[in-house]
Formats: C-alpha cells, sequence, structure tokens
C-alpha cells in the first residue's frame, strides 16, 4: 500500500472509531421485580363504591384541534345513563351530551360490562371543564380536564410519552412517576392492558387496566396509537377480527383528519400536529393509511400554525435492541422518505421493552439493487424514541446489540417514561424518567430544535 | 496503485460485466393500439339471452384440494334460483347444491344485480363435471368444469397465469390465445376489471368484465389474487372498507386453508401447493396475514405431497421497470427470508404491466447497520416472474432501469400470459406467450427445476 492510502486508510478508522463513540450505552441495571400483572384484587384495580357505578373513565380528544373531548365509561351491570353532563364550574354543570352504549363478548367465556362513549363538543380551547357520569342509579362520579390550547406557532404543551405500560408494579411505579409532574395529554405508544398474555386473552385484564388508569386518563386526554397487543387474534378461541377489545372499549377521533380508520389519525394540540400509524394495519401503496398519511404530510400540516410535527408508531424503525430487532423494517422502507422529507421533528416507538434515543439518521438511498443501505447522517431526519419501557408482564428488553451501532445515541435497559415540553416554536425540551428503584430520575435528556424553523440546527 | 491490485481491480470490472450481460431485454415492441376499454356493447359483454338469465358466471376451487368448486353468477333483475344442479353427464344433473344471494351498492349511483354463490361439494378428483344455473326464470345455463387430480407427488397439472386483465382489445387477446391452448386452471395475480379507472368506479364494468371472462372461468377455476384495482378505496363518493365490490362478488376458499381473511390462502391443486398473500392487507408481525404466512410455511406445506410450492402477490418483490419500482419492498423486506427458508419455487406477481423473469436470488442478509443490502444468486431463492401484461387500460409499462441489474434474466414490454406445466416432482416447464400483433408466440421459456427435490440443480 503507498503511503497516502495508509494515510487515508488510518483517517477512516480514526473516523469510524470516534463516530462509534457518540453513543451511549448506560451500564444502569435495574432489580427485576415483580413483573407479574398486579392481582385483581390490588388497589390499583379497586371498582368505585356504589352499585353500577361508572368505572374504567377515560378521556382522549374528540376532535381535530381539542374543542371536542370523548368520555369513556363502563357500567358493570346495567347500561344505566349515557349522559355526560359538564360545565365551567364542579357545581354547575349546565351542558349534557349524550352517547352510545355497547357490549362485546370475547372467546366464550367473556362478557363485557356496558361501554359507554360520548363526546362533549363545542368546549373552548385552554379551558378547564368540569364533568359527570353515573346518572340513572345516581352513583355519579365527577373529573375535569383542560382542553388544549387553539393551534398556534406561539401556545405551548408539555406531552407525557408512555408505550407498552402493562399493569405490573413497574407499571403502577411509571404512571405514579407521570403524576407526580403531570403534562397535558399522554401520547400512548401502544400496548395498554397485555390481556393477551394472559389465557384465552383473558378480557377481564381490559377492565383492570382501564379501572388502573383511570387515576389519569379521565383527567387528561391520552392519544392513543394501537399495538400488537391490542391485535387479540385468537382464532383458536374463534375470535379473528383484529382489534375488537380495543375497538369496542376506546375511541379516536379519525374522522376528524379525514382518515377511514380508527388506527392512524392526527391531532393538533397547540404547537404541536400529532400523527398516530399503525403498524398492524395496512400500509402498501394504494391502501388507505398509505393514502391518508400521503394526503396528511402534503396538505394537512402546516408548520406556520403547528411548528412541531411528531410521528407516534408502535414498532421502530431505528432500535438496536436485539429483542425485537428490525421488525419495523417494513414499515421503515415505506414511509420514512415521506417522513424525512416532511421534516418531522421526532418519531416516538414502543414495542421493544427498553429506552432508546438515536442521532438524527436517515437511510434513503437505496434501491434494490444499489447496495447503500447503511443509515447516515441527515440534519433533516427526525430523531427516533423508543419508549416501550412502561413495564409490562413481558419484562425488560435487556440485550443491545454490540458495538452500539452510529444511529443510537443513547439506549438503557430500564422502565420509565419521557415527556416534551414544546416551549415556543424552536426548542423543546426533553427528558426521559428511568424508574429507578420507586424513585423517578432524569436519565437522559435533550433540547431538540424544530426541523421546520432551525433545519441546520444539530442540536 | 500496484500491479496486483490493478490486475483486482480489472478482474472485479471483467467479473461485473460478464455477470450483466447474462440478463436479456428484448427489443420488441409492440403498436399501442386499443388501450381503453371495450365499449358496453362489444360482443364479448353481451349478457345472454332470456329474462333475467344467468350472467357472469364464474368458478374457483371451493375446499383446499379440489373436492369442492365454487360456482358465483349474477342475476340482472330478480334474485331467481340460489340453486346449482350438477352431476356426471349434462343430460343427468341427479345433484344440487343451494347457494346465498346479495347486492351491493356502491357510491350512490350503482346497485349491483343478485349475486349468488354456491359451493358444489363432494366431488371426485380428476373428475369432469356438468352444472347448470338458471332455474326459477328457466333460463337455464348449463357449464363443465374438470377438478384437479389429488395432491400427489406423481400427479401433474397445467396453470394459466394472468395478471392485470382488465377489459381492452389486448385483454381480450391475451385472455384467447390463452384459450387457443388452455391449462386446468388459471393462477389470477389480481386486477381484474379497473372499474376503478372509470369515472366514480364505475361498478358497471366489474359486471362486464365478468360477462368477458366467463367464457373461460366458467370452465375451469381461477384462482383470485388481490390487486390495488380491487381495493375500490374511495372515501369521496363515501366508499371507504376496501375490497367491497371484490369481496361481494368473488369467492375464494381461505377458510380451508386455515385463513381468516379471503386476501390470503392457500389451495393444493394436484403436484401443487399455491400461496396467495395480499399486498394490501396488513403483513407486518403478529398481524393475521404474518402469522398465517408463518403457519402455513412451518406446518402446512408438505412437498413429499405437493412438491411444487408457488406463491402469487400482487407487487412484485423483484422487478426492473421503472413503473412501481420497488413497490413490493415493503412486503419482500418482511417475507422474503421465509420464502427462501421454504424453498419456495416460483413466485408470480403482477402490478408491472410488462413482463419479466429474474434469476435465482436473494437478499436476506441486510442488517439495519451492515450495509449488506445487494440481491445475490442463491440456489435456495425462487424464480420471480411479473406477469402483469394482461393488456389493461393503463398500457404498457415501458421504461426498464439500465443497466440491467444482475438479477434480471429476460425483461419485455409486451402483454401477454404465461403458463406452467408441472411434469413430474422435479421439471416444469413453462412459456411467457407475448400478445405479438394478434398472434400468440412464445417469447420465453424456461425449464424449471423442484427446489425441494433437485434443490442443488440451477437449471
Ligand atoms: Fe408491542
Ligand atoms: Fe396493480
Amino acid at each position: 500500500m503507498e503511503p497516502h492510502m495508509l494515510t487515508l486508510f488510518l483517517l477512516l478508522i480514526a473516523a469510524l472509531l470516534a463516530h462509534a463513540g457518540a453513543g451511549i450505552t448506560s451500564s444502569y441495571r435495574r432489580s427485576l421485580l415483580g413483573l407479574s400483572a398486579m392481582p385483581f384484587d390490588a388497589d390499583v384495580f379497586r371498582p368505585p363504591p356504589g352499585y353500577n357505578a361508572p368505572e374504567q373513565v377515560h378521556i382522549t380528544q374528540g376532535d381535530l384541534t381539542g374543542r371536542a373531548m370523548t368520555v369513556s365509561w363502563v357500567t358493570p351491570h346495567h347500561p344505566g345513563s349515557n349522559v355526560v353532563r359538564y360545565g365551567l364550574a364542579a357545581d354547575n354543570l349546565t351542558r349534557f351530551a349524550e352517547g352510545t352504549v355497547r357490549r362485546y363478548a370475547f372467546g366464550g367465556s367473556y362478557q363485557s360490562g356496558h361501554i359507554h362513549h360520548a363526546t362533549l363538543s363545542g368546549l373552548d380551547h385552554a379551558t378547564v371543564y368540569h364533568y359527570a357520569v353515573g346518572y340513572g342509579y345516581e352513583n355519579v362520579r365527577r373529573f375535569s380536564f383542560k382542553t388544549p390550547p387553539a393551534p398556534g406557532p406561539e401556545t405551548t404543551i408539555r406531552f407525557g410519552v408512555i408505550g407498552d405500560l402493562g399493569q405490573t408494579a413497574h407499571s403502577n411505579d411509571t404512571l405514579a412517576h407521570y403524576e407526580a409532574r403531570p403534562g397535558d395529554a399522554v401520547l400512548f405508544i401502544g400496548d395498554l392492558s397485555y390481556a393477551d398474555n394472559h389465557p384465552a386473552h383473558d378480557n377481564r385484564r381490559w377492565d383492570s387496566w382501564a379501572r388502573f388508569v383511570e387515576r389519569n386518563v379521565a383527567y387528561q386526554p391520552w392519544i392513543w396509537t394501537t399495538g400488537n397487543h391490542e391485535i387479540d387474534f385468537a382464532p383458536e378461541i374463534g375470535e379473528t377480527v383484529p382489534f375488537k377489545p380495543f375497538t369496542n372499549r376506546y375511541r379516536t377521533p379519525f374522522r376528524a383528519s379525514n382518515s377511514t380508520e380508527p388506527f392512524f389519525y392526527s391531532v393538533k394540540m397547540g404547537p404541536a400536529h400529532v400523527i398516530m400509524l399503525s403498524s398492524y394495519t395496512s400500509y402498501g401503496k394504494y391502501t388507505p393509511q398509505w393514502t391518508w398519511l400521503q394526503d396528511e404530510l402534503t396538505t394537512r400540516v402546516d408548520r406556520n400554525v403547528t411548528p412541531w410535527l411528531i410521528i407516534c408508531v408502535h414498532s421502530p424503525w431505528y432500535n438496536t435492541n436485539e429483542y425485537h430487532y428490525m421488525e419495523g423494517e417494513t414499515m421503515r422502507v415505506q414511509f420514512e422518505r415521506w417522513v424525512v422529507d416532511a421534516k418531522a421533528d421526532i418519531v416516538f416507538a414502543g414495542h421493544v421493552h427498553s429506552y432508546e434515543r438515536t442521532h438524527r439518521v436517515s437511510n434513503v438511498a437505496y434501491d434494490i439493487a444499489n447496495g447503500k443501505a447503511t443509515p447516515a447522517f441527515n440534519v433533516s431526519a427526525p430523531v427516533y424514541v423508543t419508549i416501550g419501557d412502561g413495564g409490562n408482564i413481558e419484562g425488560l428488553a435487556t440485550t443491545f446489540r454490540s458495538p452500539q451501532p452510529d444511529y443510537s445515541a443513547f439506549r438503557e435497559a430500564s422502565f420509565g417514561h419521557a415527556t416534551l415540553e414544546i416551549m415556543n416554536k424552536t426548542h423543546a425540551y426533553y427528558e426521559w424518567h428511568r424508574n429507578q428503584d420507586g424513585v423517578k430520575v432524569v436519565a437522559d435528556k435533550a433540547w431538540f430544535t424544530n426541523r421546520y424553523w432551525l433545519p441546520t440546527d444539530t442540536n
């Protein structure tokens, strides 16, 4: 080898080593106790007192911008009343909304309670509303929520980001830590109850989960992404329609964003345009999800109104854990180019029960014969966060690929949740909160700059 | 550069050039006349005489192995009778099957005729049956079919392979050429009527197409793969349920192969196990299609019984036409490894309106950070055939990528169809028939050797 080639070679090696050094694999490991589901008689699952009292109360945004809120609840014994009363003061619930009620059976042995959904509309933005459910048998339960600010570049919002929560003691820690300083809304990244990990997809676990999280989701909207544990595909017990429990129990405002299915849709909340995608609904070219996302990104995102573009999808496109490695590859191949072209700021994923944050990378040069298939730094690309560490029954995914790939910035096999506080149209403060032996600890944090308004900033 | 490096470099270039020379891009170009749909009053669309006479008669296999056949037809004015009479002689239809009848509306202006489906069961293999429909108003129409041989390694079968047919004069040529020497059954690779290319997805084009192909499909089973033109997703006219016309009009025996949806399933016909996949139904990990295909390939394919494993899917995984380039990539990423592991013999795709056949290649070494993403010769891999050249209204896709990628063996932008004649458990003779200015011409042919029984043969 001639001297200048040797020099080049050594420079290349040095550059590779330096780059590889940029990723952090946290050495923190927590003890793995309490991974079974909390027992049905645990305190967190206790039904409210009173005959046929509404339980499992939860709310989600009911329209595109937050001038509507959908309230859902379950009455165990009788349908009771479909009415939600609401108003600006707890003692003056002057308005009411009438909803629907339904039941569903699952697998021959489970029969749900009476599931109610009612949408409160005509709300003002950035306003506290009080509401009550449980008329009919007069076991009325009262809650309140605050609507998000109207979409606009000068607004702020603070999101909690929780994925793969389940219903173990760790799940309870995660929720408690979020409640210690709750945000305005939760972006839930899929995999709610893990009922399907129980015999015959024991749907009582859907009920217990909803009772468990009521303490937060009755007071602020959780925006739902669907995960694989929502599929509940169980042909062995005659259940062949995907998402049956989820679609009976949960509402998403998909029609408000021109979607035709509840699994892919968007909401605008203050400074953020948030898109929920479904890893488990078809996304091949020409399918409804593909068609919808193309229209959404090219015609309905307006960064002048909502500076921040956030995407939530259950199966990660970039992750370096051995578990579920590359499961999101098929959707990455389909949609990554659009997301980079749209200058999305952050893609939140779950599914892998471990925490990870990437650098801004993309891998979109590949054509099937050119071999150009290596993720590379791209200032227009989003940061990919995997937040599937809510604390569910399946435990942590503790084996990371080694050496840490270039695109991985920080990774740690612990439970926790994230928060994203959008400060203005250019800056957002992001934290990952590890459940460190019962104490909330900030283990990863970053300032994200907006890809549209500060497109060349490398934060 | 030192001499031995230069030598290496030159050898590499020479090898690349030699390899690239293996692919053929046919220079044949046909004139592009007659790409509009044939007019509704064309002879091929003429309804049968007689008031309320059954029309659009078509059959498909009604169970896993061919001891049942499903007959479908439409009565235009009244439901009429749901009965199919059948038997071993045309003048002695001693058995009968009773079916169902349904109608559907589309887009507010279209109302279908009365669509009947009846399954004739308890048939013997390799036997000719006569059948008749149209009782009630006594405009009886008579047809016949032959059941396939029982699955077994010593049987033979001859398949027609047709994709993207449509209803132009070219479509008529393609069908006529196939009829000139018809096989035992047609593997239809998706995109039937192209009704969705007409205003408001004019569903009368579904009717005219079914009248057009009746002359063949009433006499031999066509096995249906769904294409993008079957989605008929039209939210602008209120139609948001994918595949609505197709699922009302066509039946697939999906339950017989343990599938839960009509878009992915398999049939066994003599020496062949044929799997139909859906490019437009979810296939992410954990989805019904993913789960079904995994079970199918690992537990239900038995090459001792059905030596040949054939896969049909609309969107090609390997194709070198500029049009629709890499649209099948997302599904290739998900399923290619399974298909190679299963030693599938052939993957038939459509969608690209041009003909192509690949060498045996695979591209399964890639992990997201290793850059190993180049298709390479693999003796265990299937041959990929794109046969989306039935002759539809959209015309030919005439621009191939240049230079011809290594994995492409033969490609030509002409209309036509293919036939596959399975001779025994080791050899099958394959031909592509170009519609050369109205005359059927064999433009590509090959002997395929079986991947399971002659796994190291490079044919
Ligand atoms: Fe998951
Ligand atoms: Fe197509």
